[in-house]
């Protein structure tokens, strides 16, 4: 019996969202034989019933195109704004998976997709997802995809700013995405030769900071690229985050909040007047921001993308719903959504990629 | 007898300053057989007697490079910070210029350098200048090298949000480097398909542009991209600024001041908040900043830099001195800098470009 | 009365083409009010009565894209294969033309289009033409659309070939498009900072090209970097063919045979060879080909492309045609047909690109 | 006692080596403190004592760029060209080293340099190499520096080649380097969307690829990419040459003869003619040879070149010789030089990138 399956994206946008959906398309519909429709604008356009056609051209051409040609949206299945109310959504989307006929619903996602997938699937539905985000903090994949396109500009970004900081002998602090994870400030701070690198996972002194531009400034290098990424924290601030802490309710981890539109340019302003304080030297920031996010996928995304793609095809001829597809080496692997939902891949502070930093003179401001 | 002839370069750093370096010193020590020494970080360099040598190695390599080899700075001859003062520099400028022995000092850069090379022609040095600016603002000239690179960054940029817009059904205001002359922004938003252009020279009304906005969303495309010079104001701020020029001294149109590196940030995120009120659709900013500066010139700017580096060599051998080379089409011409100095190219409010843009449905928020 | 305007491109595709449609479309549909209908695939659409929609979404999301979404070909009205055979189908196309009520034909196309285009305004037709091709080659405008994106990837390509030449101390020799112009090696020549350059209008010697490889590798510079266009000849060869003329009808210089297809790789190959032999040094060879053609166009591109178009939409506008829309340096100019088909626009001896060239010490094999 | 160590790169250039050297003397120098002296050339540096400084500014800057600062070259200790003749130089490599009072020598290369370096480490050196080519058919490592960057380059050729292919209704055979294994081909296939991909893996049947493509063309799509490695050959073809080999001593297989400079254009050129002549459509080819090798290497890589840099230092700090460091994930792994040498890693047929491509369509000949 042919099967019908759905698709839809949510959360933030991402490289690589359209090689993925004609990854499942082209598998799901040309491969076995199956039917396909999507869902606009996230879990908002599966409660409405908005629903796109994916069964005629609308797959040509869409493997090199930023963005996703299904929409997105950040909306929660259970906490949905409906009539400018929250409301628990979650029955008239069971609901209309149902009145579709479906046999299993396609979730591309991040960390918050993921835990919004499990509701649906303890709600009984067959659910699939594939693991998505440029901040690359997905658990239980080896990497997610948007990371290496996003991790590309970011570095590009970088050795742009080489060129000003070199020529005016300035510090140029220039901020990454990853307010929870420092994957991308992290390897964009390798790939593009950052003299210092700042992430969530090792909260930073900017005395040693400091310490380290005046090291190279006598050197004979007048001038620094500290990568920093959004969630990175000095120790002062982190002292007094976790004395906030015991007396509140925590409001920055709820998992749920994927990826939230917080500001963080005032800490990297202030980082910047301070290193210029310290150091008397000038110093200049650039904050990214969404340009991490657009535009064409790499080569290894769109490798990473399709073979995501029809694996999650591959899982559905067989019948095995209730996963999350992962990257494991060249291969890939079902994950139960037990498993990932809620958890954050941080980076290891003796991750290989540190490690190996720390070798070429590059400062983490511990 | 054999020439000596000096180079600097001053102002903000811009893509093909190598690539005029290497074609000025080619074609003086390579073709005409004279001597060429640098001077690092612009002005300051001359008068500090700090000297880069160029008759080596030095130029091989670097016509694909971005900033600059010799180093740069904003500092002026007749305003210069010397110990915690400000103090005129230009008498010991002009004695080192003779202690070197110079026949000629090769000044690359925009605006303020125009007006710093006159000072020093004016003092009796014998001067040539190269336009140099990624905000083609110098008067007298077709284009100014820096620019067209500039330019495609800021592009590619609109490029990429226009993914996110798509994907998010946002408006993503897009903060391009300008402000005085609102090129770069018309450029790049021509280029770039964006769908209001805002710019200095065509003040704005944020009602006309929330009003263009809500006509392509009911249009079905519920999403846009604004591309805003940093220098664009509103009529209503433009009206408020001449009533306060009546009374005050104007500080901000001091032509020296080249290229101040004032915050446009404020005004740019106030325009998104208004437009998010006025609209009802979520509204993103992104800042490009100093990654219009960076990087690797592209092949016209290679081009522009090396014909222009030339023609300065071949004026230097007819011992034709005070002029800045301009771009005339494909060949150059050399501009008097008593017609140069002081002066900004704006861009005409019937220029082609606008006119062109306006029949493609751009908005320019008049 | 409301217009009705036909669009076609024809000859080799080229990028900006569909930035031009687009610019044509906005302006004839959204700005002026009229209508418009494609033809696909050139001329052969017209004469098959191949139509495509133009006034729907079929604008939206085409700047940025390589090609031409009409489709295109080299065939010619008057010359046209038609069921085996070479007919004359202009009859045919003038029928077409007012079948569909048109007011107005637009060609997008390089030189032979010129041609073609002038052949039926001689047929009693209303014809506006753009200059498009990444020769640069068509008569009457400063620049066509399409060359400024081609000259950015064939230098991009030098580029990448220096890193190897210089690795391996090798010659290589890089085939750049350009039968009859040598706009582009020239261009892409001075950009790349390639050590010889050459092109059909200056003819070669292979031993001063030898003998400049050899001062280079004497002076510490055991590679170089040979750009040669397609059409770039030795003396001896000028020589030979020249004789050749004398005796027979020429063939080669048939203005009709736009771009054709032929194999200069085996010149290439042989050019590569000789300088193996006479400097002892390796030699590699690298032909670009198609790839100049394709991806996005520059952003220079798209801009001109837009304003050709949207002049295009203007003249139509005033009732005036028969003209050709000419790129003179900010502004549009139309120029008669007459005044451009039949034309080449080939590059002058002792043009400003190359006087600048020979200065930083190209050789031109003269 | 400090520790002095040597360092060459080997074989063809590829993107990353400068990132590697980099990490190597960074973490061998600034982190550990020994020394370090690069010898030029490859192993003819290190026979004929021509070295290069690594101590001072020479890893500045050197992370982005392209090729290699040491130079390279293919030859090999035991039979390398000294005065027209073919000589075993081992000796006085042995000797060199030992007169540079060296502690380790560290070898850039692919396979050939792999067992080139287990003859100086069974001649008694101590030998660290690291797997460098675009090839990406080392074995024992997840995968090579070089590969990556490569892999961009490709895709993107792929994509530009669709834009002519769609315009004109053509098939486009791009040729992609790789002789003995097809990952490049593959890589750049999958995330290019080619219709077809051949390797060398999979021989095939030029029927089966015209049937695909004619498929294709009824479908409404008359246009195809055709991704080919180098070393694809026809099953006919394969079965010649086995024929071949039972007679003859097989020479193309010799692992000695790393990257040989081929002519494979033939077979590419005879392929498209036989395309043409089977499906009616026009065929056209795009051989993209030593682009693939140049420019600046990608993000990925960048970090890939570092830390096995890195990590080849810290075994050197150990006092660990003998061993290829290999990528195991995002860890390094120490692989002895006997497991790595003379070995080829292809393509497993069942690879899941090859299933995942045949479920988006792609056909491979079979």
């Amino acid at each position: 019996m042919t099967k019908y399956i759905g698709i839809l994206t949510a959360g933030g946008d991402s490289p690589g969202l359209n090689a993925a959906i004609r990854g499942v398309g082209k598998a799901v519909v040309g491969h076995y034989g199956m039917h396909l429709v999507g869902f606009r604008d996230g879990f908002r356009g599966l409660m409405e019933n908005r629903t796109a056609p994916l069964e005629g051209g609308q797959l040509s051409g869409i493997l090199t195109l930023g963005g996703t040609i299904l929409g997105t949206s950040r909306d929660k299945p259970h906490k949905m704004p409906v009539g400018g109310k929250i409301k628990d959504m979650t029955g008239v989307i069971v609901e209309n998976y149902h009145a579709h006929g479906l046999d299993c619903l396609v979730c591309l996602g991040g960390g918050g997709t993921q835990k919004n997938a499990l509701r649906l699937k303890e709600a009984g539905l067959n659910i699939i997802t594939l693991p998505k985000t440029i901040d690359n903090d997905v658990a239980m994949t080896d990497i997610t995809f948007g990371f290496d396109t996003a991790l590309g500009i970011a570095t590009e970004a970088v050795d742009r700013l080489h060129s000003t900081a070199h020529s005016h002998h300035r510090i140029i602090v220039v901020e990454i995405m990853g307010h929870r994870a420092g994957w991308l400030a992290l390897g964009a701070g390798i790939a593009g030769g950052a003299d210092v690198i700042l992430i969530p996972e090792i909260p930073y002194d900017v005395d040693s900071v400091a310490a380290a531009i005046k090291r190279r400034s006598r050197g004979g290098k007048p001038f620094s690229i500290v990568a920093v990424a959004e969630g990175a924290i000095s120790v002062q601030e982190q002292a007094r985050q976790a004395a906030l802490e015991n007396k509140k309710v925590k409001k920055a981890k709820d998992a749920d909040v994927e990826e939230p539109e917080i500001i963080y340019a005032d800490r990297t302003i202030k980082l910047a007047q301070q290193l210029e304080a310290l150091t008397g030297l000038e110093a200049r920031i650039t904050i990214l921001g969404h340009l991490q996010r657009g535009g064409a996928p790499s080569a290894a995304d769109r490798i990473l993308s399709t073979r995501l793609g029809t694996a999650a095809a591959d899982l559905i001829a067989e019948g095995r719903y209730g996963f999350m597809v992962a990257a494991r080496g060249e291969a890939t692997e079902a994950v139960p959504l037990e498993d990932v939902a809620g958890k954050v891949k941080t980076v290891p502070i003796d991750h290989p990629w540190v490690e190996s930093a720390r070798r070429v003179e590059t400062n983490f401001g511990d």
